[in-house]
């Protein structure tokens, strides 16, 4: 029977202790810039984009070693995003992983810093640590991540949610709003890993698809949680995105009705894995946690 | 008989209609982000760094249109450089090619995030437009570029720049931050195209001592320049090291012996491309543009 809690925690372990191997750590005059890379990156986090990496490596045949330098660049590009959504000129954060969010230790200046290092040197380990894979594979799966985390992905995404702060969307733009700020990074993340697992072409078809649900299950529970959480229990400000003005899923379909949406992108998740043997068990359960976790 | 003056010219207008291909532009709600890079990206500049990238590709014998994502690429790492080093919390700029910087026209939240979004799709478009060459040649390439981008190069430099403003530095100490903070791209440039045209170790070696000479001389001219040239010629704001209290080649060299190290340097990099034929007739040239521009 497999156990998810014990696999999230090892998973999460694994990648920890590559980190350090991510992040040089010289006594020279840079030695600021690392400590605050250091001290986002380590500061906590259920580490779910790598893990999703890791899963997905495996659900294919593929050794989780090929794929840990991916995992690792998707949580610094996590990271990264994180410092710079924080920053006082964008959402103006002072708590993340109930720790002070890296501008309130750092400075601005070595905030915006750390977050352009991050975002850089994550590419670089990618491109230096996935020796198993093929040339063409790790090509494809560095141009994935590019892809999902610039202006088409990740980037876009959240200038589109910031211009559209007191505007009322539809649940058409809503979703468009989501793949891009959140559910391409899951999708690099799922795809990219395949992608160095050996994955075929209907594979990765079956991976889109399962990542797509994921992806939005998660932004889903993201706005309940932040609709019925409090600050302690997820370690972020809480109830503030009725307070910007931004639109969510609770907001426009009501608490039942998104809760709903949730159960449905879990069934259509194992539904996408319907021709993947049991090495898909922890993409399976995933989804799942996904849906139910409290934080 | 080469002709520097026109070779500039045309590698420009080349890179620039290729930036084109490079930004996309959709009616879309993430029109502003591509609005802002590409007000910046478009904004004007020498385009030394990809012109650097095709004469290097060129000098090994290789076809220019391997090396032109590489070539946006770097331009679009630089401009994502000068959009963050021009915030307020970093050096405050108003004025940028002479016209307003990106955040006095779009705002601080949105020019972070076109920075952001030039960094990341600089990696989409090296990796998706290198066809031409050899998959571990792209690889490689786009290693040398994410090494010199990120915390052990230009984002490193810039943090070692900041800290030690007010600070007294040795000239060991201030070629250091130089390698880095403008080193480091020029290397990434001068390399990367070598090896998408197929350099030789042996080549890769020699551009590698050509590269640092280049780096270095530029700076130092870029210190003299800031000492001698007013806003109107420069189309930034000059005279601004000595009142931040930055550490310059001419306030530790004086003046004279500043010209004297450009000059070495020049001749060291003509040195490095002693083996190589007329092909590198553009990267001699460069080096002694370098060190006789006026802006």
């Amino acid at each position: 029977m497999f156990e998810l809690e014990r696999y999230l925690k090892e998973r999460a372990q694994l990648v920890e202790r590559a980190f350090s191997r991510c992040i040089d750590e010289p006594a020279g005059p840079a030695a600021p810039l690392y400590e605050a890379m250091r001290y986002s990156l380590l500061g906590g986090g259920k580490r779910l984009r790598p893990i999703l990496v890791l899963a997905s490596c495996e659900a294919v045949g593929g050794k989780v070693e090929t794929a840990l330098g991916l995992a690792c660049a998707l949580e610094m590009i996590h990271t990264y995003s994180l410092i710079h959504d924080d920053l006082p000129c964008m959402d103006d954060d002072d708590l993340r992983h109930g720790r002070a969010t890296c501008h309130k230790v750092y400075g601005e200046a070595l905030a915006t810093l750390a977050g352009d290092a991050l975002l850089t040197d994550a590419f670089r380990v990618v491109l230096r640590s996935s020796d198993g894979a093929p040339p063409d594979a790790v090509l494809d799966a560095v141009a994935i991540l590019a892809e999902a985390a610039g202006s088409r992905g990740m980037v876009g995404g959240q200038v589109i949610d910031l211009a559209n702060e007191g505007k009322k969307l539809t649940l058409e733009q809503l979703e468009d709003l989501h793949s891009k700020k959140t559910g391409a990074l899951f999708r690099a993340s799922i795809l990219g890993g395949a992608r160095l697992g050996g994955a075929t072409p209907a594979q990765l078809d079956s991976l889109d698809r399962y990542a797509r649900a994921v992806g939005l299950a998660f932004q889903v529970m993201d706005d309940l949680l932040d609709v019925e959480s409090t600050t302690e229990q997820m370690g972020k400000r809480t109830q503030k995105d009725e307070a910007a003005g931004k639109n969510t899923y609770p907001s426009l379909l009501g608490l039942e009705e998104s809760r709903g949406l949730a159960r449905q992108l879990e069934r259509r998740a194992h539904q996408a894995l319907e021709t993947f043997d049991q090495r898909a068990a922890p993409l399976r359960k995933i989804a799942t946690f996904v849906v139910e976790r409290r934080q």
